[in-house]
């Protein structure tokens, strides 16, 4: 059973402002509050409408309540609340990925997975790139979040204080496919409509593009969360072994 | 103004079951439907808000009126009806996308995307695999469906009777970074949840992989599109030229 004042606390954290106050953030649906319970997350609260087979400790509710606290359409079983971490320092001996104001939560989400997967372990945004504790961020990050280092800084800043390389992507930038990318450096994405900022594309050392195919070359732009994909397998591919 | 009969036949297009029947589909926003008319598709109807400053006849609306035919929550200006082409004989002399069973609308609509980008021009779907003219797919493939010829049949059937190699993507395949791809042949990507089903992965000659690159190796998968991404960047890479 919950108060009138708990699901007024828990709706408010679907908001960036008290998630920012009350250093919480919401996550639901079974598969990634589970990946998220067996990180190092911590819990603050967990919430679900039927009885749990593991040892969390859970608070049992209605369907009703559920979908009062719930940021989904179609609320899905549990709902939990993780304190946000505090982010780390970032590791300038890597691959490190910048994002540059991007503003779809869906696309950020898949990029920290990306991240994940190519074991890119900090990611840099600038301060008007949208929130990584926004539910659907969660949602699509799927876990990943707990393994990705996540720092929110002035962008500009950032890179003048780096000596590392800065590679920015741009529509016209050298064809990547024969381009000799180096093992550590900052990757720099642009935003969804507008791509990278004037004052950032004059701090990037190289400029790279990844090359059109079709013949009728219509197409306007890959979407920046496959333009990511692809470029971190660029920069990765090369380091398999196997 | 519309008529309720008129205003019935438009949110019909909403299912596919009346998309099949009258052979329209609809499509949404500007830049989406500017896209369609620059291209070979064939409009029907075009309604919008305001008053347009190109040659397209269109019927004047109300914004009351878009928001009961639009499939969006927040409809944009203009919806237009085009009508489906004819899919086109496959062309079994270069790569072949073939989809099993993808059942994410925006997950269609980037692979859509990614198709016209990378120069794939035959996109062969499973029976199961969602409808390339849904109103999501249209709006996530922003204009690409126009350039990019899109088959449904018994994807057993097709593989089985191609003299091409068939390459399917599976967790534990050859590492794709290691394996020299064929210039032509058909890449099969599988379904969101379960991968490539037991029958078409008896078909396959090439197994292929995107290894994991993060130490801790927990991330579940790659989200379908950004595998579909990484690959068709891997069969392109060494056609580039410059």
């Amino acid at each position: 059973m919950l108060s009138k004042n708990q699901i007024k606390f828990i709706t408010g954290l679907h908001q960036k402002k008290y998630r920012d106050e009350h250093k919480l953030f919401i996550a639901e649906g079974f598969k990634t509050i589970s990946e998220l319970l067996d990180s190092n997350m911590q819990l603050h609260e967990l919430y679900t409408t039927k009885p749990l087979n593991s040892d969390a400790k859970a608070t049992l509710i209605t369907e009703k309540e559920l979908a009062k606290i719930s940021t989904l359409k179609t609320p899905n079983r549990m709902l939990a609340i993780f304190k946000i971490p505090e982010p780390q320092p970032i590791d300038q001996s890597k691959l490190i990925l910048a994002l540059d104001d991007i503003r779809d939560p869906g696309n950020l989400g898949t990029i920290i997975r990306l991240c994940d997967w190519f074991g890119v372990i900090d990611l840099v945004c600038s301060l008007t790139t949208a929130d990584c504790y926004n539910p659907k961020v969660i949602q699509s990050s799927m876990g990943s979040i707990a393994r990705v280092n996540i720092n929110y800084m002035p962008l500009e800043a950032f890179l003048k204080d780096s000596a590392l390389k800065k590679i920015g992507t741009f529509m016209d930038g050298e064809n990547v496919y024969k381009t000799i990318l180096p093992e550590k450096g900052i990757l720099i994405m642009g935003n969804e409509a507008n791509g990278i900022s004037k004052d950032i594309e004059a701090l990037s050392d190289l400029k790279i593009a990844i090359p059109r195919f079709g013949e009728l070359q219509e197409t306007e732009s890959l979407n920046v969360a496959t333009a990511t994909a692809i470029l971190l397998s660029e920069f990765k591919r090369n380091s398999t072994e196997k």
